[in-house]
């Protein structure tokens, strides 16, 4: 059976105020029809077979809150990145199915466009399934942006899937101009198909340690003490990416790939590109009155208003307890004001 | 008996979104000390003598809350400007009193030296009373604002009074310039003391219409049904302010002034003359978190974060439901925002 493995765990902190560590980024109403980023991942998750989301245990009850019967729930004890993520969630549907076909996709990304995502996502299913292969979901650049990571595609095969050469680490701007313009990069959005088998070989080839502990829990999911076994031996786990860890060292990965409307609404400035604007400004939650001010981005709790006056370009985020205003080409500060905020002793508002 | 008449009727617009219809200016909590600029103005009456607020009817239940039994509340059914508000005062405790003599304050003042103010007060209430006439309490200017109304001085008497020529309306900034520079103007802050009888031989005299609204008003407060005649003849007075309907057509009017650290309050760039700075920011409320920012005025409910990046000078306002940001030297535009919420069909928030 095909799953769809949510990867929920991250903190996050550029999307603050909104964000909070009771209720990380994937919560935050995003998604395309205003639902949330998890609720629309799990929607698109939901079209290719089963759905699973890995979460950490301190973000169980606000995920599971949100979607409900939706989705099976799987708790890492604590966070240690998407290695172990995705190898819980491979080692548990292995047990489940050994023929498990896994699709690990991030819960913090709007897609525009679904449908072709589905599509694409499909179509690496069927590669994976049918070749036993890692296929990467790559997304078509549509801009220089030195924010991300890329994968330098390889050979073609002739039926649009193509060889991933390497993983380049976010690039500089002139490096990323040319590799966009090359038109033989994509950006590396996280998306990964492959058998759980796949997954789990990969791991232990690769990741020794990971593979040890993720066979410990394995071997104790037919006793019913899988959760103990975690907790046991997660703690000790290096924190490694699932990119790092095991796709940058296979040699025989492909990918399939598009654009799908993906953004990964990395900053406040992204909304711009997510949400119509009206009147020059992007809003989300109660109303805003822009006087003498272009460009405004505004986010509030859905009965607040947000008037702005002569400031051209600027967000404004109220959530709860706590407003942000901050230049729209200054958005990524956001998280140098998080640290700044934790510093200052007002972690209360994280 | 003395009295302070506190007038505790206006809207104002200019300290929204803190100031609301249902919590108007003077609850504001900008007094010094953390009072609100009422609470200030009744201790600061109280040392005179007696206290009264005359308040409109709808915002009596928000006054009577912020003072308890502080101070007596006179209602008028609808607010119509402080010729009116002044003589049912004076209508009222000159009944109670035949040789009231009042010292009228506008309720949403700051006063950062209190001690000055109230010897000025006690001193202008010595010379109406003992020689039964209008004094004003005007305030030496200390930059040449074109916001205020200017009281030209007269004639000495040698005893530090002063005698009032005429009144400036809002000067344009050369006149004003060339107004303080000479020492022979103050600011009018609305403060004018004299016996309730004068108050109302004057108004008789220079405005019938109200002298005869006020006559019957007082006539039926021997008989309990004040209220009652006031509920019946208030509404049809015309708006007129004091300084319009009596004082500019007094020939006799003297004044007593001082610097008193006075402050209207007119504006959110008036908070930096008013709140101590830390770091060069200003803060009411919750704590503010500056980053790359200067010069930031925040005011918010107490629980509530104010986090700016990367904006030198600007106002972020956080109250309940509303959220403002406006550049300081903009803030006088903040009534324009109103106006603009209003037609948006959004004076809920108002």
């Amino acid at each position: 059976m095909r799953y769809g493995v949510i990867l929920a765990g991250g903190g996050g902190t550029r999307l603050w105020p909104a964000s909070r560590r009771a209720r990380p980024k994937p919560l935050l109403p995003l998604g395309v029809g205003g639902r949330s980023l998890l609720a629309a991942t799990v929607a698109r998750a939901a079209r290719l077979g089963g759905v699973v989301i890995v979460t950490a245990a301190d973000q169980a009850d606000v995920v599971r809150a949100e979607v409900g019967d939706a989705a099976d729930i799987l708790i890492e004890p604590v966070g240690r990145n998407t290695a172990a993520a995705v190898g819980l969630a491979a080692v548990h549907l292995a047990a489940r199915d050994p023929d498990a076909v896994l699709c690990v996709l991030p819960a913090d990304h709007h897609v525009a466009r679904e449908d072709e995502l589905v599509a694409a996502l499909s179509r690496a299913l069927d590669i994976a399934q049918a070749e036993t292969k890692l296929v990467s979901v790559g997304i078509v650049p549509t801009r220089a942006e030195t924010g991300f990571g890329y994968l330098e595609l390889g050979g073609a095969r002739g039926d649009g899937v193509r060889a991933v050469r390497r993983f380049i680490e976010k690039p500089d701007a002139a490096r990323a101009a040319t590799m966009v313009a090359s038109g033989e990069y994509l950006w590396n959005a996280g998306i990964f198909v492959a058998p759980a088998a796949r997954f789990l070989a990969d791991i232990r080839r690769h990741m020794p340690e990971h593979g040890r502990v993720l066979d410990a829990i394995g071997a104790a999911i037919a006793g019913g003490t899988a959760d103990a076994r975690a907790a046991e031996l997660y703690p000790s786990l290096p924190s490694t990416s699932i990119d790092y860890g095991v796709l940058e060292r296979t040699t025989d990965l492909l990918c399939v790939s598009g654009e799908f409307g993906w953004n990964d609404v990395g900053a406040w400035s992204a909304l711009a590109e997510i949400v119509p604007p009206e009147d020059g400004a992007v809003r989300v939650g109660g109303p805003l009155v822009a006087l003498g001010a272009k460009g405004t981005i505004s986010v509030s709790d859905p009965g607040t208003l947000v008037a702005v006056i002569g400031l051209d370009d600027v967000v404004v985020v109220q959530s709860g307890d706590a407003v942000l205003v901050v230049p729209r080409a200054r958005a990524q500060e956001v998280r140098d004001a998080v640290a700044a905020i934790e510093r200052a002793g007002l972690g209360r508002y994280l």
